[in-house]
């Protein structure tokens, strides 16, 4: 047993590389290594061997970028405690203040621009739809609906082409909903490029050519981010160079403050997306986010109620026509409120059935998108060109099933009752004409000749039991299962909330028309029952659903039902595979800790975690500035754990220093002619902690004579002397729940015994080092003992 | 800096006494210690002094009690390793299966209990009052209204009668809400007698005994603590003597399962409540639990979706006075979604004023009730018959302020509008007669002759500006705040929500009333705004409360006022004093860990916190008998970090023994003759980790004779190897996180400094270690440095 634990002379030892580096993470083409990397695509990124590694890798956008974990922990070194304990009164109200206000300009942002997107895309696609069926109808020959096709996909080309160029030149990261990304951050990864200026600007205006054009996603994930970037733009005073210098915003230039006003970004932007205030609040706790305060609770509402009234505001001043064909409805998206539901023991049946199939269709749809977003990232990573080929193949594709597929189905004469409004003459409205001559309309081409957004109002319409024939339902659904799998990988901002209503919709109409002998409650109420289990099904969602679904829908009473079918759809889905987001994170590589450590953890101690990996680089209190520079250049890892020496055979772990603290340091060359320890007082004219704070190049910017070299460098007033210990005989699975608990980027694995000549500190771990896959990459044996999903 | 962490010998040395303990936590009468803990009210149950020192005491219901921590930890020794690795597959999907079905019993029996309190209150409480109209009206002399007065108040007297003996003499605990209590459960502090099927009982009869007789308090904070109550029972496989001891159970009987199935129980309960099932879930996140997973929160809406099947079950029964007087209502309770609210700009000063009122207002009501509970307190220390005297006096007084402040107001009336509905003849409704002549009402007595439900529900009704007087709103806001401050600290079973409601309600209209020129929307609607605006007053939710008045009155439109006006109430209540749950938390000593550490705990190391306490009590790893049993009565501590030798020199933290598996092998005798390590396999002949986890009686049960006193007894499979600790240097704020973040009962300090002659242990804290209060005693001067609230 001694043996196990034979001391170690941890100390400035120059360590093996850790990663297979990506030196220039903003390299454009993917690069031999990123190559590599995609080749084994069920792993896409990790690599197995004997020996712990880690792959600091993930695909971001359809590249391969490097990232980096996030520090929530609270540094505690000489500098930073002697600049809190002299933050006056005042500054703390300032602090507070700025959090309230950044909560407040994040809501107003965020409403203000879905409501402009909002508006972009009524017009240009109502104005598309309206400019089609004037063709369509005035033109005398048969070649009219040529005609009518040709500009139609003409239009749906040019607005897919302007966003995916966008997409694919200016922010590769911009495609996709960006929810997984978010989703990561909010755990501690730090994807590249992802919550830019260029993403923001790329993501509105690609959010709108993409829905305008008919493709066969929403504009609801696109919020979500939206939401995001302009939380982290505002949270660091602009993007890139034009950054605000406020001495105001450097309280909040953290990971810890940025995380918070994230959550409210990302809240906002769902709020904003469904008008659902309190659901986007759960949608961020339930869905998004890793850790929450009560406080934070309440902040993230703020913003959220700042979102609804602005777009109340908006509601208010597009009445009456005002902004072209925007704004005729109501805050409340697809309203349903006008059935009185009645319970009937009669509708078990049917609604089981929804909820199973949710569940089922669901985890089905996971499993197939899947298998499509790898075949997709091959073809994605041939270059731009094939990117921009494969969008718009999708959207060619899109047009011709949009526009022909009513041709298939018979008309169906106006029922006299409905009177003007059939066959709708406008943009919107349940009765389209189409092909169809006076009197009839098309029940297919009212669901696809209209946007996502009128197609889902459509189709949730209650009392309208009869209007939508079996053979149309079957088609729409079909239509739309093949549109959403092949739609969402492409290069244009895609969210995937509105495809997977559509779909479900689509099925629970269709249920209820089958077995229209036990469905007592109304039709439209089936479609919505439908759209709730699918999305359930596939995202796995519950509480922030049935809040999102009760304020898009507004029927009170329809809660009981939906919480039932939700909670069958989860279940069965999770019998099958995991949500569609922990698909995407986990095919992007990205390094997202899990709440619950995997079983087969218990087994392995964090002792023998650390055995497995290179021994950690320690650095002492008083080092030599060539190791210091030695050990940033030969390393990547972002701390370093410090130890001292205090009389012999005493060992002391100072604590943990910073990479960037290290390389502050060397920035500003505040070095030793001898070995001493210095004042506190000496490092604080030289420092201030805004400086240390400070994020600067990479050691590769400093250069240090061979004089300097020979110098020493203090780093007590640098070193956090408070960092997050274990020892080493606790298992990984216990070290996962505290490394996810508190939030750390470092955990110090300290040793069991108290004696003479045992090293300080047995090793380090980080995030990398406590993913299941890396770990069971090292520790095969530990694979079979693993629960099957 | 040396001589700061001069090493020490920590091992086996019996310890000073902690805790100036009441031994006997049962004893009904308040002994000495307990008058001289209440002595101070101020810190009622705090003592300072330069040492740290930590009372366990509590105030339960009236009297003071010894209250335990709760073991979150996942203890990790040789017997439940190998327990869990055998187990199997099966026994694995049992206890899953086990858990999910514990939380349908809990949401059914939740339900089932709440619908019968229901059907048991609106019978008692409506019979009551149809036989006073009747005697009123009948009786030909003016002495009918003494004869009304006399019947309704002795009615009221006999029912709060009922009540309070229970109460006091079967079970003390259950008086007042329960929330606090649960909430420190949940929080990791197990106050005695608080979840047992007396409090259950006592609680149910109790609370239709308070409500029915006319006393200004509320069902549901009492259905929070019975849905919690019945979790507990469920959880332990039933009470006391009469447990079911399955096999499956035992895997439930844990802390962690408890807590978990706890949440869902209180969230049932106010599901049960309101009738509001994602309000319920909300609720317990927000405002009851203190940690929360994705899983959790799919289980606890699991039950309440059960709870609200139950409730609509009993709806659907009871339609058409199957059940005397229940049922009428529907399954929303104040259901004002008949108007549609439109948004106007001369709202804007009302409905700021409302809020800005609210929490004013409701800090005040926090404020007074304080007081008015301290002194209740003096009372209720007196004995039984000062309690039980207490409750009826606040009965007598709600009797007579009900009964006769209706004559105070002048008779309305009936709008010929109205029809038949004016005056009304019946339990319900909106016009009552009492006192005046034929076709006029009394609208004060509409709203104080009433259940307090439909008092609500009245005074909610829409579409009636002109029905209430200002005088009569006035009289009955005065009412209710006197009522609402006397009535809550009585020792009957009683719940804040509803007096809030009610006061919240009239001043709403009373603001609409005096503002009807700007007032644009329903004044209906203003008292509901009142209400929300009150409640986030005092107790300080945002977004539950949200949703549990959006599932209260089934209007989604009134949503964005409702934030509003929540977020300025809170923002102005804030100000002033912590919410009215924290206040009682407070008085009543329960050590609870708040969020956020307090900004002063950054200036104090753990390594301080641990000097000032007495010297841990250590274990040797094969240690004397005699010993153990010295350090098991000497002190009350519930763990003891176990420490080795392994060789000269060298030592080693093995890790930390449960004074109930130490009293488990004193009872089992395990023994051993000489001072040897044994095997695993011996450990598990005579164990199983079943009989480790069973919980058996104190130490003083056991009795050992002087030969068994002089042999060994070996810890090695008992230690928990992996507690979770902590380095001396760290600040107390850092180590409060991570205390709270994990949930833990015990906190090891390790040294920092790693040599020969040094202690492997420096101290350990637990939870009343960490309590600001308590640190303040023993450190002063950090004191001067505390923010102000």
């Amino acid at each position: 047993m001694e043996e196990e634990q034979s001391p170690r002379l941890a100390a400035g030892e120059p360590e093996r590389k850790l990663e297979d580096g990506v030196d220039d993470p903003d390299a454009e083409d993917p690069g031999s290594t990123g190559n590599a990397a995609m080749s084994s695509l069920e792993q896409p990124l990790l690599k197995r061997s004997n020996t712990l590694t880690a792959s600091h890798l993930a695909m971001v956008g359809a590249k391969v970028s490097r990232i980096e974990s996030l520090d929530y922990e609270i540094i505690e070194n000489d500098l930073f405690k002697h600049d809190w304990r002299r933050r006056s009164n005042v500054e703390v109200l300032q602090y507070i203040f700025l959090k309230w206000a950044m909560a407040f300009l994040v809501g107003l942002l965020t409403g203000v621009i879905a409501s402009l997107i909002n508006l972009a895309i009524e017009n240009i696609s109502g104005l598309k739809m309206l400019h089609m069926f004037l063709m369509v109808k005035l033109a005398v020959t048969y070649c009219r609906y040529w005609a009518g096709f040709l500009y139609f996909a003409g239009i749906n080309f040019g607005l897919t082409f302007v966003a995916a160029v966008l997409c694919v030149v200016f922010a590769p990261t911009a495609a996709g909903p960006g929810i997984p990304e978010i989703k990561a951050y909010l755990n501690g990864v730090d994807t590249p490029n992802m919550f830019g200026a260029p993403q923001l600007i790329v993501k509105i205006i690609g959010s709108i050519g993409a829905v305008s054009s008919g493709l066969d996603l929403g504009k609801e994930g696109p919020l979500v981010h939206i939401g995001a970037c302009l939380a982290n733009l505002l949270s660091q005073g602009g993007s890139g160079r034009h950054r605000l210098r406020w001495r105001w915003l450097r309280y909040f230039d953290n990971d810890r403050d940025r995380r918070d006003l994230i959550t409210c970004g990302a809240s906002s932007g769902v709020c904003a997306a469904f008008r659902a205030p309190v659901g986007g609040v759960l949608f961020a706790l339930e869905e998004v986010a890793t850790w929450w305060r009560s406080a934070l609770l309440w902040r993230t509402f703020f913003s959220t109620a700042t979102v609804v009234v602005v777009l109340r505001g908006f509601i208010e001043v597009c009445r009456n026509g005002r902004c072209g064909l925007f704004g005729e409805g109501g805050l409340i998206l697809f309203d349903v409120s006008d059935v009185t539901v009645r319970y009937h023991v009669g509708d078990l049946l049917p609604v089981t059935i929804v909820g199973v199939l949710g569940g089922v269709l669901g985890a089905l749809y996971n499993h197939v998108l899947h298998k499509v977003l790898r075949v997709y990232n091959l073809i994605n990573e041939k270059g731009r060109l094939a990117k921009l080929a494969l969008a718009l193949a999708v959207c060619a594709l899109t047009s011709a099933m949009l526009y022909v597929t009513p041709f298939a189905v018979p008309c169906t004469p106006c029922d006299p009752a409905f009177g003007d409004a059939c066959p709708t003459l406008g943009k919107s409205g349940n009765f389209k004409r189409f092909n169809c001559p006076e009197g009839h309309y098309n029940d297919l081409a009212s669901l696809l000749h209209a946007t996502n957004v009128d197609a889902t109002r459509n189709i949730f319409s209650t009392g309208t039991a009869g209007e939508f024939r079996l053979d149309s339902l079957l088609i729409f659904f079909a239509v739309y299962c093949v549109l959403g799998l092949f739609t969402f990988g492409i290069a244009v901002p895609s969210g995937l909330f509105l495809p997977i209503i559509l779909m479900g919709s689509a099925y629970g109409r269709i249920t209820a028309l089958l077995l229209s002998r036990f469905a007592r409650i109304d039709h439209g109420l089936y479609a919505v029952l439908g759209a709730a289990a699918l999305m359930s099904g596939s995202m796995r969602m519950t509480v922030s659903l049935v809040v999102i679904f009760l304020e898009l829908t507004n029927n009170l009473l329809l809660l009981p039902i939906t919480m039932f079918v939700l909670l069958i759809a989860k279940t069965v889905g999770d019998a099958f595979n995991p949500s569609i987001y922990e698909i995407i994170l986990d095919l992007k590589g990205l390094p997202f800790l899990e709440a619950k450590p995997e079983p087969w953890m218990k087994d392995l101690t964090v002792g023998e975690l650390a055995a497995a990996k290179p021994r950690a680089v320690t650095l002492q209190v008083v080092e030599r500035v060539s190791t210091v520079v030695e050990a940033l250049r030969s390393t990547r890892h972002n701390g370093f754990p410090v130890v001292d020496r205090p009389r012999p055979g005493v060992s002391e772990l100072h604590g943990l220093v910073l990479r960037s603290h290290l390389v502050a340091v060397l920035r500003k060359r505040w070095f030793l002619p001898e070995r001493r320890r210095t004042e506190e007082w000496e490092a604080r004219e030289r420092f201030s902690s805004a400086e240390l704070a400070e994020k600067g190049g990479g050691v590769e910017e400093v250069e240090i004579s061979p004089e300097e070299m020979e110098m020493y460098v203090d780093l007590h007033p640098l070193t956090n002397t408070t960092p997050y210990t274990v020892v080493e005989t606790m298992s990984v699975a216990k070290a996962v729940v505290l490394f996810r608990s508190v939030a750390l980027r470092h955990m110090l694995i300290m040793p069991k015994f108290q004696g003479p000549e045992i090293s300080p500190i047995v090793g380090i771990l980080t995030r990398q080092d406590l993913i299941a896959h890396n770990i069971l990459g090292a520790f095969p044996h530990l694979a079979s003992k693993r629960k099957v999903h």
